[in-house]
Formats: structure tokens, sequence, C-alpha cells
């Protein structure tokens, strides 16, 4: 995008036509096409306030509307005749409702720029992308919420350095993942609410000589106001690199979800099922049912960055207003929009259809002594400092580990040798419903908190929907 | 910072100690101690609510109360004695807290972890940094008001691809960067916002089998609530990644202020006057005045994205919940802190004091056909359409390239070579002071425009001191 | 890329069809054909060494040679149909093969998996892309060695900090572009020498249990050798990366040139002219002319920067050997080399054609105290201390900024306030042409010293002609 | 750094001192002191050069050396006193000279520039740097073909998307990390070679008016050669953007292989022990043994990523020569030459250290139908196309899910449902055994194979030493 039009309208200043190659390289039809439909949005407002101002009559108005919306009709037909000679998505556009209509369509550009007016679209563009991926976003919360829900007593083991820790149940992770794209999605909507303003009537940079009404048409184009700053409103990008730094939290989170899941659908664990349409085959190997899914998403992780890194790189140091850089930014962007919305819808589909084998993850989190600081938290309990109780245990699982056994195995009499205080009571607390349900305040891992929390998560669905 | 203790108190369990180069590799006492201050109004916190709840005495509560606000004033003095072989700050004030009061020292850790224990931490040391950062960036933008109401009728010209492209005002020009900054507070406001939730009684990863009332320590801590999930609450590290993205965002468009700056600073332009005090000489070219101060802030600005990426790569694909490697996650997360408020304060300092060589950005403006739109518009006005006018106004301008003329030293003949609409009412519009007096509608460049805007960042800024 | 192959073939052990949204989610065909030309030459080269060591008869290696060009034919005529439910351009290939020529074409997969075809083809494609980046890359240092020899003489400021320091040539200034530019092509050089190795003979991770001579086929396509190991084979793409990395530092070096250029033609400075060609103008601004393609380029390094971010980030912490997340790899890989191949393409026909303002940039050197230094070099060789001297040329400057009179056009008397050991011969080192004419050592920016470079840089391409 | 001097220095030119935030914000020397060594090295090359050449005496060389050696002494035994308002480590060291040493000190600057100064030191320091980075590259290529040699029989299964493969042998896998780490070495000595070019005399940035001799010096130092332009001798970085480049690749290899081993050593597998001298325990869970080494490894790798696009955002568009952002480029280097080292040494030591639990590794090969293609490769043999194979193969493992029985498992005439090619010599290429003896082609996983190459991997790595 930028301030220029088409070699056959500057030729007057010009004494040499545009070089073939610099044509293909500076053009931008290819990809911003995409706009086209926000494009047209915003120039239907813009000859309505036009209109308004007086600058255009009500017949030029009409014969504007009218051609646009036949333009919009042959795009969507794939019938419309994209030059790239013509640059971009506006030229384009434009150059069509000219040949259609005539003068009135010159008029058009009264009172504006391509500057302000690109601004305007990838604007109106992310708004309506973001509320799509809104959407998936939240069908992926209610899966989740939904699979925790049934899978509240699912007892696992909880890792932290993947070495077995603590027993949880496995609603406690789904609901984990689930806290994560709230904030995603929180994220998401502070951004849309930060960029739903009109840059257009900034024209090129400085704003315009003819009387035009910006609340006028932001109102007509659903943004919260018009922007108080010409220079600004051409020159920045900032929403765009939010957005991207969003999708880049977001598909951090997922690329978190993927790898536990490739691990978890590896025959090293078995501990879940991946239905079959979400996985393939291999060529050489028939056996092997490959979570393709889950490992693109993962994968896809690095392309969000990247395009983030790029958009932060390409805004660094460029001084005000509009340089031609600024095409630059709207694949990343685009690219960004596609892949969060297609990780997330992706997601969204496979993971609450996960199927969890029990019997496997129970008997995974009884190995490595996953009780062990409910252990401790009995010796607390019984008034031995939590350091001291650490040391105790840390000597019964040497045992363990010697004598093959976890510490639910041990009968009272090894227990009380590294400590006299613990009693018959303590094989309540070393079973792993015991450690679970222990854990039964406001965000701990107890069924009964699990139920607790989906309920609430429940509740804020329904709110959004 | 991680779930294990020093060497000496899990002999127990390994066989072996730990590598001397092992262990120096591993210790993040030399970089986590800033959280010192946190560490101890965290544990002051717990301890209160361990009181409360009946697993500490009231005495013991005390004497740990007593014990760390002492801790505190020896590090504040600079006389405690940090160990890297007690490998973090927690262990550090922790072991210095048994040794000054005994047993009770021991029993603080019940019901906690050093995995919520540092992500508490964290939180609450983000959160006052981000307060200060805040002022700082609430401090540069009354500067750039003020600047911006000092040169609100100063002529300069506006800039695309850095090409003159029409006159512009100075205080415009400062309120654009003030509108970035004004995007800027908002999201450090909502990064803010979003991550004043309690991870305290997370524990490892699963909860804690104490009955503590986290809603107690919350509001001890001045949290806005308890985390929903202990499994989240200790893995993630997203409002690092968020914040990292905001001040990335911020010093993006301190580059680009700071890029203007020293164009403007050198005498291509001589646009501006630094104050020499923000200023360097050279060691070999004792004519020159370099503006630093820009440079590295300009070259910060790398820093700053390098360490968003390592947070993003660092979180990347890790299963839940703690791994070590998040011990990574501080010093990116404090370099940027420091660098963001240092960025800010310099830029606060020095903008406001820069002088405008008026005359200087004025002929500036003058050179360049910088009223050409102003002839375009002018002509539409005389009913020429938009895209005819750009073709005549093309024509002249390349008539004063050759003749080296600027379009207002044309006399009417030569203008009405052109075009026959054109009146003796053209040359109105072709000063720069009819050009930016003409634009002035909401965001424009107009001086009656930046007066009015400079009062609503007045009214803002006001109401937030 | 992947070992898995399309649906219909595996539905054996599979209970349930692909997921619709799965199947496109998952395809890489339509980025992936881009590899067609290498994937047969491959392929060939294969079919060959499976005859050679009995596993297909000559009669089958016939066929499926025939079979492959005549793929490729119909793929470079546009008759080929992609499917992508066959996932990529492997099974596209041999799906078509054996539609032609029968179970001979069953056999051609026979010793190899998609794992070590796809790491092959890669390798080969990214060999022809180098070889064509470094003609574009010779031919650019050939563009810029003769503007240096055309502008050997012309002076021009040396900026440090944007602020003048010395003058130089502006030949001297080209040939520090050139120097750059024979760095990249070395490291892309030795990028090419290391990925020169073969995959082909890894199989999926381990090797096959066919005798396979992966020696006949390195040789067939001309590669140094085949790879050591299997597994390393297979999961590597450190190749990729090592590339992107020599891109990006290429990138980064045209973006100073390009920074460089957009300075210098803005009317600030008004140091060359670049050819219309390269340029366009505006649609609301008619006197512009924009410097397009230097902006262009100066944003592309955002998205090649972003590349090396996306690989690196991909590979990051995945365990041997393959998994589905490289089906990444190939998007940024391919970006990147049109990216660069382009950006050189369009710098080595522009940047010969510029055209520099002698007289324009003659003067700018003349601002500033440009020839400070010589000053201060001229009283050291009379005995003043280097630290000394300086002082004295400061105060001169000082006095010369107050009187607003250059060094050069002050007085014998009024340099003599400053120090008595100045004469009359210090006119001869205040001059421009003196102080550019007394850098005649090896690397400096003596006419001299500009010529020699130019011969010496001559000899060198000739070499590689 | 930055052509500057102390504030002292330039007053004459000023007319306000620094200001004292800025003083600290632009200092350097907290970070740069550690080239002291290489910047004395570098002055006592340039003094003896400028005796040569006739600038200085005998006497003044020979007390400049002096002094500059008793203040190498002074630094190295903690004596010297650093003052952050001479900026920099060159400012701090020829301040302290002068001092002890007059006049004769004041003349050492004479033909250089801090400049070309800073240029030379980093490129000394990155010199020696990559030379024990190098070193202990070269110890953990030993260490893994000691691992590789020790485990050539073991059987592991190998993975392709975590899911079970194929039979590989664990010396096999080991040497797949030792062909990471060949190639890292290669890329770090291209690195060394390319950089080995002397900046020094190019002075601030159009060499110096002095008769200096560069080639004296160049030897003096160890460089190949001086460099062939001044500007791009101190305008450019990129030396360390490719070093930065190739150790984010290693930190990419050794990120793979942390993964690998965290997976291992989990109880989930089983694979391995690490010593306990390389792991930690835990606070609240005395059963654990966390990898943390490799865990820090691993997040170590988004330190270094981070730091490479740290240093390409900090020169993208950057105008020449010199700017005072690249005083932002020493602290990324710094810090990925002491993280690259640091990791090196941990893995050296740490990897061959570990012991495989064979059994366990051998059990879990067993599982999952890991000679599935061994199977199909048989038929193959008997004359079926592979395509074909592949599908009697994804039967037969189908029939072997639901019976729960290994493909080694079925009689011969549960097999011959599938395909009546198959005969009791079927046997043979089911076994673990088999299959890996079979892949014994070059590079191929039999232990022969491991065996070939351990020895050629030692004769390369007995001629490096």
């Amino acid at each position: 995008m930028s301030d220029k039009t088409s070699s056959q309208l500057w030729t007057g200043r010009f004494t040499e036509a545009t070089d073939a190659f610099v044509e293909q390289f500076t053009a931008s039809e290819h990809f911003d096409r995409r706009l086209y439909q926000h494009d047209i949005r915003g120039s239907i407002a813009h000859a309505r306030m036009l209109t308004k101002v007086g600058v255009l009559t009500e017949d030029e108005r009409d014969a504007i509307i009218k051609g646009l919306e036949e333009i919009l009709v042959e795009i969507e037909r794939g019938d419309f005749a994209w030059l790239p000679e013509l640059e971009d998505v506006h030229m384009n556009i434009e150059k069509r409702l000219t040949d259609r209509i005539g003068d009135a369509g010159k008029k058009l550009h009264t009172g504006r720029s391509r500057n302000d007016q690109v601004a305007t679209d990838i604007r109106l563009y992310l708004r309506d992308s973001i509320a799509l991926i809104r959407q998936e976003l939240i069908r992926f919360q209610k899966g989740l919420v939904e699979l925790a829900e049934r899978e509240a007593d699912t007892i696992m083991p909880g890792f932290t350095h993947l070495q077995v820790a603590q027993p949880i149940t496995f609603g406690h992770h789904m609901l984990a993942w689930y806290e994560m794209l709230v904030r995603d999605q929180g994220r998401l909507e502070d951004c849309a609410k930060r960029m739903n303003i009109m840059p257009l009537g900034s024209a090129a940079l400085a704003g315009t000589s003819f009387p035009i009404d910006r609340d006028f048409t932001a109102a007509e184009l659903g943004f919260d106001a018009p922007s108080n700053n010409s220079l600004d409103a051409v020159s920045d990008r900032d929403f765009a690199i939010e957005f991207s730094a969003a999708a880049a939290i977001t598909l951090t989170h997922l690329s978190r979800m993927a790898e536990e899941m490739i691990i978890w659908a590896s025959p090293l664990t078995g501990f879940i099922e991946l239905p079959d349409r979400f996985c393939t085959g291999s060529s050489i190997m028939p056996q092997k049912k490959n979570p393709d899914v889950a490992e693109i998403v993962r994968g896809k992780t690095a392309r969000v960055n990247g395009q983030l890194m790029a958009l932060l790189t390409l805004m660094k140091s460029q001084p005000l207003a509009y340089n031609r850089d600024n095409q630059e930014d709207k694949e990343p962007l685009f690219d960004t929009i596609d892949t969060l919305r297609n990780c997330l819808h992706a997601f969204a589909d496979m993971v609450p259809a996960l199927t969890v084998n029990r019997k496997t993850t129970y008997e995974a989190a009884r190995k490595g002594f996953a009780t062990a600081t409910d252990l401790a938290d009995y010796l607390v309990r019984k008034g031995v400092p939590f350091r001291d109780a650490h040391e105790i245990v840390g000597r019964s699982v040497r045992y363990g580990v010697e004598q093959g056994k976890d510490l639910s195995e041990m009968s009272l009499e090894e227990l009380r040798q590294f400590s006299d205080v613990i009693a018959a009571d303590v094989h309540d607390v070393l079973t792993l419903e015991g450690s679970v349900g222990a854990r039964d305040h406001f965000g701990g891992t107890a069924p009964a908190q699990v139920r607790l929390q989906v309920k609430r998560a429940k509740e804020r669905l329904n709110q959004l929907a």
C-alpha cells in the first residue's frame, strides 16, 4: 500500500515508465485484494459522508454505491479482472468503478488518500477477523469445560520437570488449558477495542481541506470514534503488532497443549486416544497413528512468532508518516489471522473428542511416589516442621526405591522406621484418591473443585453466547 | 526458579553431591535476588494466613514477621550474605530466617512451594514495575503536550517516503507521538489488570492439603482474586510475554521518534537543537554533537524485541506444570522493565527540552511543492474531478521543476497554462499558512485543531494525576 | 511433509476417514508442489540405483523414468491435476506415475521413505536456488564496482551519528557496500557446501534393509557424499536455518543501503537521483517521487528476519527423528529464497543506475567542519599530543559556529588564536580534496585507494565469472 | 561504544555538562570492560606500528607498552578503579595510561579512533572465545563417540511423531547428535575465518592522514589481513550476527538433545539414568530427581534466539558509518558467548555420564509393532509391490492391535492370513536384532555401521586434537 497511483496516472511528472520487474516487485494486489469487501464498505460510507457535506450530489452518491455494490458481486462471483498493473485493491476497484459510472467515480477519492483508506480497510478487516477467532476460542473453551466435567474424577500423574510429582485430576488439567484461553480471549478483546478508531479523513497525512464530517463516517462504519491525529492514524500499525502478539501467546498456549497430547498419545504413556480422523498413518510404518494435527499446531507456533517478529522489525525506526515499507504489514497479519483461526478450529474439533485411558493414567500416577507430599503434609500436621518432614519423606522414598515399593505399599512398621509420629491413619493420605481429594480449596485439583470451576465456567460461557 | 532445595536438604534421596559447575550453572540467586522485597511481602502475608487458619501460632507468626522485617533491613543495608549454593532468593531468605528464629522459620513453607511462591513474587514485582513505568509514560506525555502547545503554529514539512508531502505543524507532529503513548499506556494497564491474580496456594502444582484461605492472602497482597486453577497458576508466564510485547511496541514507537530526532538534529536538516546535556562529542571530530540518547534508545528497541522473542521461545511447547526452563524467564523480564523505564525517563527529560529552528522548518516546507495537494483540492472545488485535478497539478509541478519555481512562486498566467479554472484566489491556498489552516477538521493539522487536542490531552492527563 | 500416505492407503489400520477440515489443514501440496522438478530428479536417480542393485529390472526402470519425464512435461505445461487429498508433491507424482505405468510405479518407493525423499528434495532445491541468488549477488557487486569507479573522485560527507564527520568519496562508500556483499556471498557458499550431503537411503529414520548403493545415488544427484547418519539426515533442518540466517544478514545489509538511498534521494539532501522507472508518484501529491523499491527492500528485511525466527522456533526442542511440525519448514524457506533473490535483483538493476548530484554532495561536505580531524592531525604532526590537539580544534570549531565560518574559511590569524604552531600550510589540509587525498593507505577513502580496490574487485569478479 | 570522549574533554564545543542520568544511561564501561585484555593487546600493536612509521619514538613506545602491561596487571589483580564517567573500557585505560606515563599516553590515539579500536577489540575477543567454545564442542563430540561405541549394540525404539517407528541402536542415536555438532563446529570455523580481518587503521570512518602500516599491525595481532574498506570496517557487525546465528543453531541442537534426555529420564520411559550430580531434588516432592541441567539448556535456547534477533534488529536500516546504537551489540554477543560455552560444557560433562537402562529400551522397542517395516520389506523382496506390501502389513497390524500381539508373536499361520508369500523365514526379520542388523549400509543403524562411524569419528577427532 502506498500513496502512489498507477503508472498511467503520473506520467506527467515522470519521464520514464515503470520497470516491468519493479511493477511486479512492488505490486500488492495479489495479497491485498482480500480487503475488497472492507474497501467497498469504506468507500460507500465515504460517499455518503461526501454527499452529506455537499461535495457529491445525491445522484453521484447513488451511482457510486450502485457501482460498488455491483463490483462486490462481480468479485464474489469470480468475474472481476484483477490487474497487477493497477497495483492494489484500491486502484483496481476505483478504476473499475470509473469504467462503469464515469466521472462520478473519479470524485470518490475527494478528501481521502490511499493512506487513510488502507489504514481503515485493515482495521475493518481485522475487527471482523477477531470476531470470528473469538467464536472459535469460545467453542474450544466449551469443549474443554465439557471434557473437564466428564473427567472430573479421573486421576492422572501431575508432572513437574516431566517427573511424576503428585496425582491430579484430568478435569483439573483441562481447566488449566481453559484458563489460558480465557486470558487469550481477554487480550483479543482489548486489542479489538483499542483499535476500533477510524483513520478515514486523515488523508495522506495532514487531513484534508474539504469540509468532511468524520463522526458521520465513523458511525456508518461502526467505529467508536475518529482518530485524534491524522499523522498517527496513517503511520502506525501498533494494533497489528498487538494482535500478532496476542496470537503468538495463544499459539504458545496451543503448542503446550499439543506437546502434552503428543506425549499422552505416544505408546510411551498411552494416556489418551485421539480419534482416527485427526491422525494419519505412515507410508512405511503401517502400525503408526501419528498425532499430526497436534504436531502441525505446535509447528505453526513458529510461524506466528516469526510474523510477530516481522511486524516489529518492519515498524522499527520508521520516520512518520507513511513509508512504502508498510506494504509488508499485510501478509504477516493475514497469515496470522488464518493460522490462529485454523489452529483454534482444529483443536476445538479434536480435543473434546479425545478419550482418556483412565486405567492407564491411574496406574501411571501410582508410580513414582506421587503421594510423598501427602506424607510430608501428614507429618507437618502431626507437628513436624516442614523442612524436617521433607527430610523424613526423602529417606522413606530412598528406602522405597531400594525395595521397589511405593509409599502406599509400605507397612506401618516400615514407615515408622523414619518417624514415630506416623500412625495407622497414614494410609488414608497415601492413596491417590485421598491425595487429590485433600486439595479441596479454591483452585485445587480435588474433583469437587473441578466441578465448581466447571460450573463457574459454564455460567461465564453462557453469558458470552 | 524450581521446586528443588539446596543440596544439603536432599542428600537423603541422592547418592552424590551436585557438581560444582552445575551448582553455578543452575543458580539463579545472582539475578532473582532482585525479588527480595516482594518475596518477603508474600511470606508475611502467607504467615498471617497460616495463623488465621490455625497452622501457625500467633507467636510463630510474630517471630516470622519480625525475622523477615529484619532480613529486609539487612538486605537494604547491604549486610545480607547472599549464598549461591542456596540457589535462589527464596532459599537464601528462608535459610537466614531459620538461622535467626529457629523452628518457626521451618514452618513458613507449609502449604506452599517455590513454584507458587516465585509465580507470586514475579507478579508483585511486575505490578510495582508497571506502576513506575506508567509514571514515566505520563510524564513524557505531559512534556509532549506542552511542546505541542508551544509549537502549535510552527510549520514544518510533513513527509511520506521521506519526500516532502504537505506542510504540517510541529505541534501536530508532537501530538502524533502523544497518541502512540496513550495506546502504549492502555496496553500496560490492561496487562497489569489481567495479571493481578494470585497464584499462592497452588503449591507445587495441585494445591495443598492444608486448610488455606486464599481470599485472605489475596486481599493482604492486593490481588484481585486467587487463581482459578493451580496447574495454570504455576505453569504460565503469559503475563510476562504480554508485558514484554507491550514494551516492544512502546520501544518501537520510541525508535520512530528517535529516528526522526536524529534526522532533525542532523546538519542535513537542522530542524531542531537537542540540549548539549543529552549529547556527546567526538574524540576525533570535535565539531560533532551526537544525538546519543536518541541513538541508544533506537538501539535498545533491538534488545526489547530480542527479550520478547526469548520469552516466546522459552514457553513454546513446554508441558505443564513447572519445568526448570522457566528459570530463564526472569532475566529477559527484568531487562525489559529496566530498559523500558530508562528509555521513557530519558525521552521524558530530553524531548520537551528540544528547540525547533522554526525558520529552518518553514523554509524546508516551502521546498518540494508541498502545497500541490492544495492546488488539486482547489481545482476539485472548482468542479474538476479529483483524478483530473491530479493530472493538472502533475503538469504544473513538472513545469516548476524545470523552471526552479515553487507553485506559490508562479504567476497566475503560468498557472492558467494548465487549467483555465484557476483564478486569482488560488494564491490563498498555495501558502503554507493557508494549507495547514485549511485542514481544520477533527484530527487535522490546523493550529486550531492542535490547540483543541492539547486541551483534551491536558484534561485527560489531569484526571490521571 | 510427513511419512503418512493418502487416506485411501491406510484405511486398513484406521477405522475412520480423515476429517475434511483436517485434510485441508494438514495438506502441503499447495506449497510443496514447487519441489516437483527436484522430486522427479531424485526419483530417477533412485530408480537407477535400485536397478543397479537388482531391486528393479531395467524395464521397470525405463518405464519409471519415461513416466516421470512425461509427468514433468505435464506439470510444466500446466496440465497436471494436483490433488490436495493426495497431501503432498510426492504422493501426487507417485500416484500419477502408478496410474500411467502400473505396478512398476508402486516399486519406486522401495528402500526409501517420504522422510528421506523430502529431505533430499529440499536440499536439491535449495542448492539450485543458492546458485541463482549467487548470480544476482555477483551482478550487483559488478554494478557497484562500476559505480565506484565512476564516482571515485566524487566528494561527499561521511557521517557518523548522521552528523557530518569527514569528507569521503562516493566511490569509497559504494565499495563499503561491495564488501558487505562479498561476505554475504561467502556465507552462502559455505552454506551450500555444508548442505551438499545426501539424505536419500536414510528411509524413515534407520536406513533400509534393501541393498542400496548410496554412493551411486549421491554421484547421480551431484551430492558430495551420502549422509553419515540416517536419523540425523531425516531430522535436521539446520541447513535451512543457516541459509535463512545468511539471507537475513544480506537483507540487513540491503536495508542499510536502502536507508541511505532513501535519505540521499530525499529533498532534504538531494544527493542522488533514482531513475523514474524505480520510483512511483502519489495519487494526492503529484510532486513526489517516492523511492519505493528501496523502501520495499527495507521492509522485506522484516519478513526475512521473521522467517529465520520461525525456523529456529520450529526446530527448538523437537525430539528425533521426524515430526510433522517440520512440514512448516518449507514456506519460510521458499519465501526467503524468493525475497532474497528479488531484492538482490531489484538493487542490481537500480543501484548502478543512480546518478550522483556531485555538486550537492560536495557542498554538503563543506558544511559541518568536516575537516576538523585534518586540523587535529596537522597539529599532531607539528608535535601537539593528540588529546591536546583535539582540545584546540574544539575551540576553533566553537568559534566557527559562532562566526558562521568553516575552518577553511578562517584566516591564518583567526586559526592562530587557538595554537601558534599553525602555519600557512594549514590550508592545504583544510580543503576537502586535501582531506580525502591524505587518507591514502590501504582501505582509506583516497581516490587512489578507491581505484586500487576497484581493480582488485574486478579481478576477483572476473575470476568468478 | 562511540567516537565521543569523556565530558571533561569536549567542554570546549559544548556549553552544558552531561546530564547525570544520561551519563549513566549511555555508559558502557560496566559491560565493555570485559574487553580490557584485547584492548591492551590492540594498543600495544598500534604503538609498535606508530613507532615503526615514525609517529612515536622508541622511548614513547616503551613507556606505553610498560604502562599498558602494568594496567593489565592492575585489572587482573582487581586493583583498577573503573570510572563510569569515563564511559567505556577504552577511555578508562587510556586515561589511566596518561596518568601513569604523561604525554606519551596522549599520543597513543594518533591515527586511530574509538570506532576502529572497538571494532578490533571485539574481533580479537570473539576470536579467542570461538577457540574456547570449539574446545568444548570437540570434548562433547568425543564423549558422544565413546558413548556411541559403548552402546553400539543397545536396541531402543526409534521414534517419528513420538510414535514407535522402528528399532534403532542407542549408539546410532548418539552419532546423530555427534553429526549435528560436527556441522556446528564447521559453522563456527567459517565464522572465525571470515571475521579475522583487521579494522584498525580505519579510524573514525575514512582512514587517517598518518602514514600507518596496516599490514604490520595485522601481523602483530594475528589477523589474516587489514580490511579493504574503512567505512565498512567500522560500520558492520555482520560477523557478530553470523556467530550468533551459529550459536542459535547449536543451541537448537542442544535443545533437541535436552528434550530427548528429559523424556528418557522421565519415569514414563525410564530409558536412562542421569547422574545425581547433574540433577536436583524438590523441596516439596522428595521422590523426584529433576533433569535440571537438560531443562536449563533447553531454556537457554530461548535466550540465544532472542540475542540473535536483537542483533539483527539492531543493525537493520542503520545508515553508515558508526551510530551509537551499536553500543548495544556487546551485551547480546557476550551473553551468547557465555551461554554457548556453558551449555556445551555442561553437556560435555553430563551426557557421556548417562547410563542406559538397556533392558527397558529393548522392551520399549518390542512394543508398537516396530518391525512392521521389516515385514513390508520382506514382502517386497518376495515380489510384492511396495504399496501393496504396505496394505498387507497394515492389516496384520490391525489384527495385532485387536489380539494384543506383536508381529513377532504371531504364528506363521496367523501371518499367512494376510499374504501367502509369507514363509517360515519371516521370523528372522521380525526380531529387533534382525531389524537393526539388516540396516547395514552406510549411514544405517546396524551395530556394524555404528562401529564404522565411531572409527571415522575418532580418526577425525584425533586429527583435530
